[in-house]
C-alpha cells in the first residue's frame, strides 16, 4: 500500500505523466466522480493490470448535471476516497478545481452523435455532451495510453469509444464488468441516498432486469418483455422508470435478435434516479 | 528543394511523426484546403522557421461547407501543390481522403462558443464547428508542437486558439500576416473563380476597409463608419455585402475603442464569396 501522489493542476498533472513516459513506463486512466466504491477499485485493479501506473481522477463535473440535478448533493469525500486509492495502489489522484477545468471564458463543447442518441438522453439531454467534453479534456491532460470504464454506465461507454474513434484520440478504452453487491444490486455513489426500504427494492432491479434479457434470449416479444419488465419494477416499488430497452451491444442500435444484445434501464426510488444494464445471452 | 513525402493514412502519418520524435525533431503543422498560394507558402516558411519538420495537410473538408456551398467546385490540383511545397522545403504531405477522415458511423461535433458566434456564422451557421472537428481531428492525427493559420481568416484563428485552449490540445497556434498581391488584394484560393472585371472590384475591398479602419482609429462613429464601409464596397461594385464589422482583436467580442480591434468583412462578387480583416491601428 502506497499513498497516491495527489495533484491539482493540469501542469502538475502533466509533469508527472512526463517524468513517467520519460522512464518508459505506460499509464492508464480511471475517471471519476469520487464517492469511490468496489465498482471504482475494480477499474484501478484493471488499469494496473494494463499499465505501469494508474491515474484516477477525481471530479465532480457540472457540465453532465442538469439543473435540476444533483450536483450539489453528489456524495463528496475526498479523503476518504484518497484512503481506498492508497489500499488499490492507485499511483495519483487528479482532483481538479471547476475553475482549471473550465476557467473564465470556457466556451467548448463536444457533442457525439451515434450511441449517445435515446436511452439517457431521452431524460438528460446534455449528459453525454457534459461526459465527453470533459472526457477529451481528461485525455488531452493525461494523454494515457488506456482508461477504463464500468459496463455499469453502459452507454457512456459506447459514448466514450465513439468519441475517440471519430477525434483520433489515441486512448485504448477498456470496458470493465459491473461490481455488484451480494444481492446482484450494481455498486453505484447514487446508493448512498437509499433508505432501507428503498435499498431493498433497489436490489429487485437486476432480478427483474436479467429475467427479462433471458425471456429475449428464448425469442419472445421485445415490446412485451421490456413493457412486464416495467410492470415488476412498478410492482416491487419503483416510482418511475424512465425506460426498459433491448438494443444493439455495440452501435446501441435497435437490438434484432441476430446480434450481441444489451437490455439497458433506468428508473427512480424517490429523488434517486438508478441505472443499471445486462446482456442479453446468447440463444 | 526536396520533395515532401506524400501520405494519405492517419496511420502513416503517425509512423512518420513517431519516427521524427524518436530523433528529438519538433513538429509544426500547416492546416490547408489546397489550392496552395503564396498566403500558405509564407505559413508553411513560418513553420519552417518554428520547428525541424513542417507537415501540411492538404483535405477539402466537407464538414465546413454548407449543402449550398462550393465543395464540388472548390480548386483541386494536387500535383501543383506538391510542386508547391517542394520549391518550399515542406517536409511532408497528409493528403486523407474523405473516407480516413470520416469513416463510415463518424457522429462527432465540436462546437465552440465565444468567438464562433456572429460574422462568419451568421451567413455559414455550421461552418465553424467544421473547421473546428476537422482541426481537433488533424491535431490528435497529427500531434504537432505548432500549427500555424493565417490572420485571412482572422476569426477561425481566434476560433482554434478558443479550441486548443479549451480542450487542453497541446498545440501552440501561431497567426501569420494576411499576404496581399501588389494591390493589397487578399490572397485567397477564391480568387480562382473571379473574372477580370471581378478581379479589379475585389481589389477595391482592402482599400476600403484600410480607410474605415483609419476612420475608426481617429474616433469616428463606428455605426457611421461601417455603414459608410458598405455603401463604398456596393458603389465599387460588390454585390453584396455580408458584413463589416469592427470587434475585440483577441476574443471577438463588440469593439470598445480602448482596446486592439480589428475590422473584419465579407462581400460577394457574382457567386464568389470574400473575405478579408485588417487591425484597426492604435489610435
Amino acid at each position: 500500500m502506497s499513498r497516491p501522489v495527489v495533484v491539482d493542476s493540469v501542469a502538475a498533472l502533466r509533469a508527472q505523466i512526463r517524468d513517467w513516459r520519460h522512464d518508459g513506463l505506460s499509464v492508464a486512466m480511471v475517471p471519476t466522480m469520487g464517492a469511490l466504491h468496489d465498482g471504482h477499485i475494480s477499474l484501478v485493479r484493471m488499469a494496473l493490470a494494463k499499465a505501469d501506473r494508474c491515474v484516477v481522477s477525481i471530479f465532480v463535473n457540472p457540465a453532465q448535471f442538469a439543473p435540476t440535478e444533483d450536483l450539489d448533493k453528489y456524495p463528496r469525500q475526498l479523503a476518504a476516497d484518497l484512503d481506498r486509492l492508497a489500499e488499490a495502489n492507485a499511483h495519483l489522484a487528479f482532483t481538479p478545481t471547476v475553475g482549471e477545468m473550465y476557467p473564465a471564458g470556457f466556451a467548448t463543447r463536444i457533442s457525439v452523435g451515434g450511441p449517445s442518441s435515446g436511452l439517457e438522453s431521452d431524460f438528460r439531454p446534455t449528459f453525454f455532451e457534459g461526459v465527453a467534453t470533459v472526457v477529451a479534456k481528461l485525455f488531452l491532460q493525461a494523454s494515457p495510453d488506456f482508461a477504463v470504464f464500468g459496463e455499469k454506465d453502459y452507454q457512456q461507454l459506447c459514448v466514450v469509444r465513439q468519441l475517440c474513434r471519430d477525434l483520433d484520440l489515441p486512448v485504448g478504452i477498456i470496458g470493465a464488468p459491473t461490481v455488484r453487491d451480494a444481492h446482484g444490486l450494481a455498486m453505484s455513489s447514487r446508493n448512498a441516498y437509499l433508505n432501507e426500504t428503498e435499498l431493498k427494492i433497489a436490489r429487485q432491479f437486476n432480478v427483474i432486469l436479467r429475467k427479462a434479457a433471458a425471456a429475449l434470449a428464448a425469442g419472445g416479444s421485445e415490446a412485451a418483455i421490456t413493457g412486464n419488465a416495467v410492470s415488476a419494477l412498478a410492482e416491487v416499488g419503483f416510482d418511475k422508470i424512465d425506460y426498459v430497452q433491448a438494443r444493439e451491444s455495440l452501435t446501441l442500435a435497435p437490438w434484432r435478435n441476430d446480434h450481441s444484445g444489451r437490455l439497458l434501464a433506468a428508473a427512480w426510488l424517490g429523488k434517486t434516479r438508478l441505472i443499471d444494464n445486462i446482456e442479453i445471452p446468447s440463444s
